[in-house]
């Protein structure tokens, strides 16, 4: 018996769960819902559906687990708690502020309707989370630390793009090397915001506009902007194409703590990821999350998850007897 | 409510463990059960008791959890089965190949009595079988590496200690950078086991040893040596006590993966330990293990429990809340 996974949203993050799914033989993509015309929508399937989202409800015996690949700022929040009165659900809400919100509104419709619905799972929130959570559990004296980069920022690229005179940009996200090293050396420092990222933008600007505004009206954006050390390039729209056309992404999560009678031994956790496509690698945990819930709710379990709640052995396909014999 | 812990065996892992308690305000030491003399065993929590191990059984209802902290070649094989009878109970077995058979004689004998028993926790086995356990689930198309050090390690340094004329010795396990940078790119290279570490040795010769038959017999020892490429250093008993008296150790675990319809998409995991010291790190691994432990006995679970079969949020002294809040 193969878990049926459905999938509301093909976007990146939709195609990206399609990916993984082909990848997990105890899994089988079901059905794609979607808010646009159904026949306009090609999925690489060939033995999955597509429909349009208003069919779900009646699909609510044929899918196992939906997996909610829509974004956080409008449509999670109404979604997860929607979806959950009809599937088990797992959605990859990333408003960091918003969780606890989020995870009430989830939790009393998912109780009330018997269902487990997982928030919040990706790398960041997700992987990196699980990290923060692991290393703070078991070196309880010390800090906590979380780098992103180098990486395509989907909302700093869209904030220049929103600026007069931009046609198109990309910004990445890196991290100071200082910084990393500054941490990796158990020293606990304190850092500023500008002293952990820069943040390098890859321009194209319309025929004939005023760089030096544009450039100014970068480094100046309040919160996106201000208070980093930003480097501007202008190019041309081949060049884009060419050089920053994919959406790589990853960081660090890392943690120094010492133990000892008098905290004379130092110790540092660092967990990293490097990541090809930010929407394959998220979607790849959704996948796995789904399993959890799958099981989860096959042993009566109901209500809001997250991943901090799963043992991970609910995520593999493999058994415990293959898991402690192999990985443990 | 504290939850009360008692120490089996007053070693490095034994005296760690007092410590991390030290840092974890809903733990208290309660006694230290030992083999030797209580007289002669001096302990440095003064609210805490010492006694000879035969009066554990008398203890049965003072302690909530019983951290076992003897050595995986005869104690624990004996004591986990034997102690989960009494109590729930937490150790850090780490030979690799025996702990499917020791987790069945942990399970039988902790269902049997009704409690918990989680074995095999520490860093590896422990935080890196988390690392590979989470890795392989969430790219399950990839390869795991597990790559150990700078660090020593206690087995090869005893290895040399046998050798004729040897005083004293220190045997530190290198990762090759090499190897690490090849993983690492995500071109999941097959690594030979020569190619992934080399081997360090500081050596105190008796006066007048034979000098050149003692390289010779370390480097050609089987199983230990012969495998690795490794390097001699002869140096004084005062060098080694001044430059080679501390206990580091750490690794890399490490996955690379692709994503993608076809594969496209690589990406790297990436999971690092640096520790000033091994024993007092699996220590709060155990202690960390130990609230976990205690909250699934109240809940009611019983049996054999490895870190695959823990939810994270466990491990926490934060509530759900809290982690969701400032961890998620």
């Amino acid at each position: 018996m193969t878990i049926r996974i459905g999938v509301l949203g093909y976007g990146n993050l939709g195609r990206g769960v399609e990916c993984a799914i082909k990848q997990n033989p105890d899994m089988e993509l079901k059905a794609v819902f979607t808010r646009r015309d159904p026949a306009g929508v090609k999925i690489l399937t060939e033995t999955a559906k597509v429909y349009p989202v208003a069919d779900a409800e009646k699909m609510k015996d044929e899918i196992d687990v939906m997996i909610l690949c829509g974004g956080s700022a409008t449509d999670l929040p109404v979604q997860t708690p929607e979806y959950v009165k009809l599937f088990n659900v797992v959605d990859s809400f990333d408003t960091h502020a918003k969780i606890p919100e989020h995870f009430a509104a989830v939790d009393a419709a998912a109780k009330e309707n018997g269902h487990v619905g997982l928030i919040s799972a990706g790398w960041d929130p997700g992987m990196f989370s699980l990290n923060r959570a692991y290393a703070e559990a078991v070196l309880p004296e010390g800090a906590n630390y979380t780098f992103w980069g180098k990486g395509v920022s989907q909302g700093h690229s869209d904030a220049i793009r929103r600026i007069e005179g931009v046609k198109d940009a990309r910004q990445y996200t890196i991290p100071v090397e200082a910084a990393l090293e500054a941490v990796r050396s158990g020293s606990n420092p304190q850092l500023t915001t500008r002293q952990k990222h820069t943040r390098e933008c890859f321009v194209v600007a319309e025929d004939g506009a005023d760089l030096a505004r544009i450039e100014n009206e970068i480094k100046t954006m309040p919160n996106y902007f201000d208070e980093y050390d930003t480097t501007v390039h202008f190019i041309s729209e081949e060049e884009l194409k060419r050089d920053h056309s994919g959406i790589p992404h990853g960081g660090f999560v890392i943690r120094s703590g010492k133990t000892g009678w008098n905290g004379e031994n130092k110790h540092v956790i660092e967990y990293r990821l490097q990541l090809d496509s930010n929407p394959e690698f998220t979607s790849s945990v959704l996948v796995a999350y789904a399993r959890a819930v799958y099981r989860m709710a096959k042993e009566g379990q109901t209500g809001c998850k997250t991943v901090l709640d799963v043992a991970p052995a609910y995520l593999s396909p493999k058994s415990g007897e293959e898991l402690r014999k192999e990985l443990l």
